[in-house]
């Protein structure tokens, strides 16, 4: 396989009912803070090494028009059509490979560039979605422990890599 | 890239504080039935056209001994280390390849053979587990809806092909 074949990024999707994400933990004289999102697709996110901003469009385009997302009557719908919601989640661990019993991210993008092309993905997601009604875009904070709770009526769990 | 090289299988691993799983839906005259486990790791597994029983001893051995939890004392290690229970949800959508905006799941093993080849892996895996204490291996049933719930510290989502 070329290096040009290489993806440089990996999707793992998920349809939900609610799902809520821990966006800062409590401190003393402060409880966690979550976001939440009812009906809609949880989209967990790894950049790898070689992703630029070129990719980021198509990989919007891909995930919020793809029929991942099973609407109220049963029929197989894209995340626009439903229109649902998306949290949107960091994921650094998808980047992993074995190596003996232990996961080696090697080819995860450096957190610097990451965290660039994390905030363009949402800002980019954001955009595509501003103009549904009842519909909200939830992410969590790069580099951070993403606490999750997820409520579903069946995952549907998806992979895409761009 | 070589037949040889596809892989016959994909996994996706979330590690969870509590998993429920419906196993039955709800029926005039009874409840839905769940299976639930607490502290564990979740395996959503999809087998494609190729794979046989070989792979499988590989497979369990691989997805119980990586490091893909972490301990109460934040040291990440294996599920038979932790030790944790297992929630195994069969999840053909994984095997899903995009056309155009449609998935398309051409790849997937017929469903004798993945039915076959998914009861084989949960007795596997119940084979290496059943040594430990406080720890339960639940499963879905195939072909079926997977109503899930997830409960999470960081779901740490893993990606592995064999």
């Amino acid at each position: 396989m070329s290096e040009k074949e290489s993806p440089v990024a990996r999707t793992v999707l998920q349809q939900c009912l609610r799902a809520s994400l821990m966006v800062k933990p409590a401190e003393e004289g402060s409880e966690a803070e979550y976001v939440q999102i009812d009906r809609g697709m949880v989209i967990y996110i790894c950049f790898f090494k070689g992703a630029t901003d070129e990719i980021l469009p198509k990989m919007v385009s891909t995930l919020l028009n793809l029929r991942l997302s099973e609407s109220s009557s049963g029929k197989i719908v894209s995340i626009l059509d439903l229109p649902g919601s998306l949290l949107i989640v960091p994921q650094a661990t998808l980047g992993g490979k074995a190596k003996g019993k232990a996961m080696q991210y090697h080819n995860n993008i450096n957190k610097e560039d990451g965290l660039r092309l994390y905030e363009a993905f949402v800002a980019l997601c954001e955009k595509e979605l501003e103009a549904k009604e009842n519909v909200v875009i939830k992410h969590g904070t790069y580099g951070n422990r993403q606490v999750l709770k997820l409520d579903t009526n069946g995952p549907y769990t998806h992979m895409m890599e761009f």
